[in-house]
């Protein structure tokens, strides 16, 4: 061994970077094994001058039904490359009572610290868990959630939401259709209305995990609300999501705000500037869709021109995705490639007949209604 | 929108598999983002009529210092493919004890059900977590820790430790070597000594995560104790091992057993038939060692002899790894390929000159002591 | 900077696996980069007592119309784990025939040494490229091509095949729908009826690449020709095939042999012993398929049963898969899981009511005519 | 099976984003099996106002002694988003001259039309190939190798390197220390002195491939020559480099250009406003080198501040790497993190204390000479 141990450091030239293996004081590490720490930087520019904050309002903890501490969800925003997040356990459902404190502000006290550090912005939050119908509704940017109501009989239903609003929070409807059997509870129903009108209502959960909830994006074009995507995580975002492609983040919110604060994503929130993003797929109003798309997508000035058998001419370009997000684009209207489908940070190779002044396309993973993709024109 | 459907609908033929989205009452689910869920199989050939179980007996919830909920544990031990795994909470470490309740058969109790309907063997166990020297024990197989004792205080040690010894527990000391700052810690203490004379010490913590004691594997050899291999997890598997390399597992004990029975386990774990496995390494004694090695690798006969300008000959082989094992070979006596690697399920080109017996080589990704590698030899 | 030399190399203990860079004689390497050079192992198991070879029999070279030397084709099949393969250059197709040579035994030649050394079974082709109809076929355990002929009018369509059938060649029809709006070309045409009729046809490429042509399985069905699946590949493996997904390996015939070697190879395709294979889907004989698939997977005892509140039982099983296949179930007659997902190497749990004795699922994803299912059964 | 289809067609709403898989003319397409196509933007933002181009000057084709058509490599640069290329095939060796016609021009001429509508700028280039010492030269920006010499004579090396230069070619010797057991061949030879001094050479390969020729990084900087890294491709890149690590890209050279056109990356190769980059590594002139880097980090305003139990106080602070190199840091003075991994497209969270002006840290993955890292100071 004693000589094995003399070639090799002749090998050895000067500092490497980090080792696969070191020793000392007797313990061997495999550094190799573990899995590097960082944090991602999700990829999306500018729109008009508003940063694309990466938020998710909807998430769990063991202080309600979810199955990690709080730290763990501080650590899995971070590396994720989130903006801002809330703990929003349930008021109203804690089946961990017996072995966890039933204390409604906790989960977000014990990361409080942790996420100053992290520079991440932490909401303070909460879901208030009526039954179905109403249903859920979180309420973000909460002052103190102790006096919360946890009584979930429907009588109790109205006070419960008037705590949140009495303390100013922003409130919005989770997942309308998550209970597809109970008749009716997926519609725009009286109790609704009546927040509405009182103006205790300020967005809808159009995207809740892998589902997108078609109808509420509607209500929210039609009515005014805010469109919110979130994960609604119970278990780790690592066991839900198939991170291992390339486009998948967890379920989002993507808030076009004035600057990296709590209350430029409030304002945000309140001026409905947001996309709900479900990796492949966005949902959102129209304006903020396509202010979106175009600050992703851009079309190179034609390089190569070729000359067709017929006499016309056909005109080459390049067209980027200078984003993480995903599009697939089908053509509506002019002359051109029929398809494109642009992955993460690349761009494809596309051509259009000469002559034509622009080009359209759907995108058809980019929902503008529960019916309707947001359709995009280049110039050509 | 109605003539698209109408189009696209003829293209359907008939069944097809699990598609990447669908609707129904208004909820379009992205099933295609969701990370697949499926048990995976660690292929590891029996070794000589035993069974390889692999096993995890160290690990932590939210019931100590972990950042889970137990039921994150049962899930990726079987996730991970593991046959047999402990909850091992600090005994005398609580540092959420404001938050959650202070059972040392909590965590246990709460996912007893869960893994008998997973078929993973949940064996009943706890950390003695003495100060350092002597440092931290795990005991499995006990059978009720509500009487082990908080009380961390040098002088209560050996009490400590008798309360799993009582209840006929396998007891092994943990990472010796973790505080490499107090002197004399990594040591064969008298305490050790006491424990290890009164059979109340079986094994070693050989590797903990991802560090290996070496001294520790000294120790086993030397002394006839069982070498263990465990995570000691606090955090998620999914953010300590990095699984997107293939040959990353988590740090294991591999248990040779008659059979998969909590039973065979203790048996296998008392006559020392182990292997501490950290996903590119192992460290066991050497006959386990190389019982293991020999089980996953195999050269086939010679299929090609070239003719070589001097009048010898050479001849090809094709050495295959049978297992999701990780091997190194060094050439150590005869003459043929110098280097080989061998990653999980694939097999490499070798050549050998003909004419020789037999050739010989370190495997170097094998310890059999803490300076020295397995060496095996293939019959030509 | 030599300070620092002494410093690290007091960390280095002995003999390390596989530096991550190392210097000599001024020049360092970056081995972390490369990609590792292995040859896969697909795991599947015997099919009773017959190895099961995976074979792809439809490659090019640019002594044709692909983009490689032969040396990549010899390559990408060891590294993928393939027994055996053949280069079928077009006879009457070459354009590159202005800067290549024009030789139909060359690019077969040029890596029959490399293959022995290899371990890879190379088996002489051809395809014989006729205008469609009737289109391509293989001829493969041909003796020389250099007599074949190159002129493609329709009138020495027999003449050309009739080369092939001299040499006793193993024929298949490639890719029969390659053409669809040829009308007409996608039938079972006299002049295929002839070959047939004379036994000048021997198979059907029911699977090429990503296409599955769906009549002709029950072609061959229902006149016992022999099912294969090829690649046709003319670019490279890694640009077509997505590997990065586990269950992505190229499209091939697995022939299920009574050994490892030309002859029995050729018996199995003559006895039609195959499934063509293409990553998630299967297609073949009712016979074969069923075979193969009860081959990979098995069902466990149930270990765990579990008593409702309606006074029923509900027994638990794990299911396994134990191959690289992959396999989609749904229920088809029994009270159990209605579908379930077995990737490569892993298992499922599933359950089923106490009491009955078996439960039956289509295999949904294995095709056994166009337009039929393999159906197994599990006894409880 | 109809009534099977008539249930799903119910689930289908309206038109989704690329089926898994699709029917027509009764052929199935298996799309999700095939690897998707794209060119991928490298990341590397502006440097003082040079775009930095990526591109690759020295590779081969079947040509010479490479394995694939020339298309390949066409392929490869698109999707890998190369700006640049060059084919070098070599002039004095064809060993596949039997088979495939000896043309020094062909190469390049069957990819002109190909790289033009992709987008990517093609190089005309060769390899002049003589024996070792001197060893081999790349030409790029030649007009037509028709003339070059075959002879590989020593007396013929200086009359070949001038067939080049009377082309006004750009010319750098390749991979210096490839032959390390010819005494001699890895010095500033006198061949070498004597096209130095009559200025026809313009550059030294510093990385080829996996190796980095650390004297060469010297002599550049010494001499004012041009700093290049580039692939010497035969095999495949991806065979050859492992792209399934995010931080590996195949070697190449960072030009720093005015603008994405010939003329421009003559003029900074000229002016050697280059960067050689192997994945992980980075080597060139330390004005370079730091301009590229410091154009990559950022160092965000600390966001927090922690108050000490020594009075003292730590800031907090994220460094941002936003492109898709990869840097590890190593303080070298002030009191802060001691080492930073930055991955691409990530930020780390790092400290410094209170009342630091700056802060310094070696780049240990970016050489400046062969035994000097790129030294980088942060404003605190």
């Amino acid at each position: 061994m004693k000589t094995k141990l003399l070639i090799l450091s002749s090998f050895v030239g000067f500092a490497f970077l980090a080792q696969a293996q070191e020793i000392s004081n007797g313990v061997m590490r495999f550094n190799e094994l573990r899995k590097p720490i960082y944090r991602e930087i999700i990829n999306i520019p500018e729109v008009n001058g508003y940063q694309v904050l990466k938020c998710d309002f909807h998430t769990h903890t063991v202080f309600s039904d979810g199955q990690v501490w709080p730290t763990i969800r501080a650590q899995e925003v971070w590396e994720e490359g989130l903006d801002a997040t809330a703990i929003t356990d349930h008021i109203e459902y804690h089946p961990h009572k017996k072995f966890v404190e039933v204390n409604h502000n906790r989960s977000h006290e014990l990361i409080e610290e942790l996420s100053k550090k992290n520079n991440v912005i932490l909401i303070k939050g909460s879901e208030i868990t009526r039954q179905t119908p109403p249903g859920h509704f979180n309420a973000i940017f909460i002052k103190d959630a102790s006096s919360f109501i946890e009584d979930n009989a429907n009588e109790k239903d109205w006070e419960a939401v008037m705590k949140a609003f009495e303390q100013d929070a922003f409130i919005f409807w989770n997942h309308p259709g998550w209970r597809p059997n109970i008749e009716g509870s997926y519609e725009w129903l009286p109790f609704i209305e009546e927040l509405y009108k009182k103006n205790a209502l300020h967005g809808i959960e159009v995207i809740n995990g892998f589902g997108f909830h078609m109808k509420a994006l509607d209500w929210c074009v039609d009515k005014g609300l805010t469109v919110m995507g979130s994960t609604d995580i119970h278990n780790l975002i690592a066991h839900d999501y198939d991170r291992s492609k390339e486009y998948v983040h967890r379920t989002m919110t993507l808030v076009m705000a004035k600057e990296r604060t709590p209350e430029s994503i409030r304002e945000a929130l309140k001026a409905g500037r947001t996309v709900a993003w479900a990796s492949k797929y966005l949902a959102g109003k129209e304006e903020n869709v396509k202010n979106l798309v175009n600050a992703c997508i851009k079309l190179l000035p034609s390089h190569f021109t070729q000359e067709n058998q017929n006499g016309t001419k056909t005109n080459f370009y390049e067209i980027q995705n200078n984003s993480d997000l995903y599009f697939e684009l089908e053509l509506t209207s002019g002359k051109g490639t029929q398809k494109i489908t642009l992955y993460p940070m690349s761009s494809q190779l596309i051509s259009a007949e000469a002559g034509q002044q622009s080009i359209s396309y759907d995108v058809t993973n980019a929902y503008v209604r529960s019916n309707k993709f947001l359709n995009i024109s280049f110039s050509l």
